[in-house]
């Protein structure tokens, strides 16, 4: 996407062929600010530190990981190793393990170094271009349903709440909850995001609001706390939402706070819509509650706030320091409290059938499971 | 209550008889710093910054800003005008219009000067006093409950889940919330709290931490977008809220993102108990989101964030400087979604009848609403 003219990705291959480049997330909005990755502890800090994040975002990483890992291991075992530790960077989001796999399966069918190192490349530079095409289809799906909600009103105002940054920060281009309206905006729609800010790590605030203000669409910041008490007031014409696992039953695990958020939209009428490419679904998992592994974080990403002060970037401590803090990262959205799916393919409603419906291919890999 | 070891409380009139002292609740948790008061700016300023907050204590804020009001005042009409300004301060709490109001009627009694300044130290200090005695009961009654549940578990721990802060800060003695706490643990009874950080302000990561803290009571700080996913895995036994203001049909306004934790409460099945003195209910109106005034406040609450650096209490600015945002500070949770009102007088089911039946005496007041 266009930073300040400039077209810009969260993930590159250097012109070297063997340096990894990333923005580093922790910094934005205040500072935007290119980090260089050639080593296997680089990429799995870049990870684990959320330098990277969002799941289809991690799972790119991963993949340019695998050729990181090519390029520093002596034997097949170090390589294999390595992937591994990659591959367990963060337990959540699906599309890490994922795009690992895939690039290490391709990787194995080469004989010879150098052609095992051109394979990394184009299938990790592959994983990117998909994502990147996956997203701005579900940006034309999903804009044909602001489109509709845009004549509803006659025109007026929709007001979109989006919660965690789901933007091509997180992804490649594009974003998943975001493309939809990066798309209807293209198309002179007239929308309003209403971005939670996302505790702890505030994701929204920082980085929904910053995409979204170097794109020039209107939108608001507010407290995670703020979104029933708006749809009370007809104020959200409709929630979308990014996601780090999703089961082919339709149960969502995206940034925790995301299930008050729909308990909020059922309440309400609002619809509440989850965007994702077909590499976020889990086709083995059928219980999200039960099974999709929940990430601990570190307490210190709760009592610390990072934010710009007069002298540069600085953190402050909220509660006293001698009370304990939790921070679980992600919660479970069940599949009855989501109105529906707006994948690559087009939208569907969020139960097995329907998704098994638009991903027929994927019927054997989900009755196995 | 105790503050290392020294009694306290956060309002009281000095030893002169007419300055106001109040803890400043914007420095905790990091600096305990005692603020005069004894002008009607200092008492408006204190209540619309939130150097005091908490419905009841504005109530008694108020009450004694009518003493204060009475020592600035050259006549009646300026008596009057600032009692007025007082009880505007703030739209969303109740206690505020009732103990000015109150006080008022009370000082209007009296002929001279001398004698109208000793009945309204009179009557700030008994509003300041009931409002300690009831918020003792509500602690008796809601300790029931407590260990109602600590019975059913066998002993085990129970899981108080609790938003923003409605502890002895924000009351007199004890709190609303937090009495049924303190004294299930003087009881002995097994517990632990969740304390939502409650953003914008942070009133329970700050306030409501450092209370429990104080106390020697087991918490643990939480965004306040974990409740639901801690909910789902059976980690919280109850939740327990204070309110602004009550409907006497059952709707409660309170802090911001109360309602989404009473819809994760009734999808999860958990007991969600609202706990306020009856100088908090509102005995005009019946239908709290139709009716209840919502303050709208500064949007920088949600875009800067205090906290303590190593050079001392700081503020940092989270999302993108140009980035607007929007700041509503309460929102309503409907009667449907509350299990029961914990009283001065016992526990009732959250519905008009069940409410007039424990306070039989404003069935008038309510009949003419």
């Amino acid at each position: 996407m266009n930073v300040d003219g400039q077209p810009m990705r969260p993930i590159w291959l250097d012109a070297d062929g063997t340096t990894i480049k990333v923005i580093d997330q922790r910094r934005l909005p205040h500072s935007l600010e290119i980090l260089s990755i050639s080593t296997v502890d680089q990429v799995v800090d870049a990870i684990r530190e959320m330098v990277v994040r969002g799941a289809p975002l991690i799972g790119v990483t991963g993949a340019y990981g695998v050729l990181v890992a090519l390029l520093n291991s002596r034997n097949d075992a170090d390589f294999l190793d390595m992937c591994r530790r990659v591959k367990d960077a963060r337990p959540t989001a699906v599309n890490l393990a994922w795009a690992v796999e895939r690039t290490v399966a391709v990787v194995m069918r080469g004989a010879a170094r150098a052609d095992r190192v051109a394979l990394a490349r184009q299938e990790a530079a592959a994983i990117a271009e998909e994502e990147a095409d996956r997203c701005r289809r579900i940006g034309e799906h999903g804009a044909a349903l602001v489109e509709s909600l845009s004549e509803a009103k006659g025109g007026r105002t929709v007001h979109i709440l989006t919660h965690c940054n789901a933007g091509w920060l997180a992804c490649v281009e594009w974003g998943t909850a975001t493309a939809p309206i990066y798309v209807a905006h293209e198309k002179g729609i007239d929308l309003h995001v209403w971005v939670d800010e996302t505790r702890p790590l505030n994701q929204g605030a920082r980085l929904t609001a910053w995409e979204l203000g170097k794109a020039g669409i209107r939108h608001t910041v507010i407290i995670d706390n703020a979104g029933g008490h708006l749809m009370q007031h007809g104020m959200v014409d409709m929630v979308i939402v990014g996601t780090d696992r999703t089961t082919y039953t339709g149960d969502v695990a995206n940034k925790i706070g995301t299930y008050l958020k729909a308990l909020a939209a059922r309440d309400n009428g609002v619809p509440f819509y989850v965007a994702l490419p077909s590499s976020t679904f889990d086709w083995r998992l059928r219980d999200g509650i039960g099974q999709i592994p929940i990430e601990d974080r570190s307490a210190d990403e709760v009592r610390y706030v990072q934010g710009l002060t007069p002298h540069g970037v600085a953190r402050v401590l909220v509660p006293p320091e001698t009370s304990p803090a939790a921070n679980p990262a992600f919660d479970v959205t069940p599949a009855r409290l989501v109105t529906g799916f707006i994948t690559e393919r087009g939208v569907c409603a969020a139960n097995e059938a329907a998704i098994l419906a638009l991903f027929p291919e994927k019927r054997q890999e989900s009755s196995v499971a």
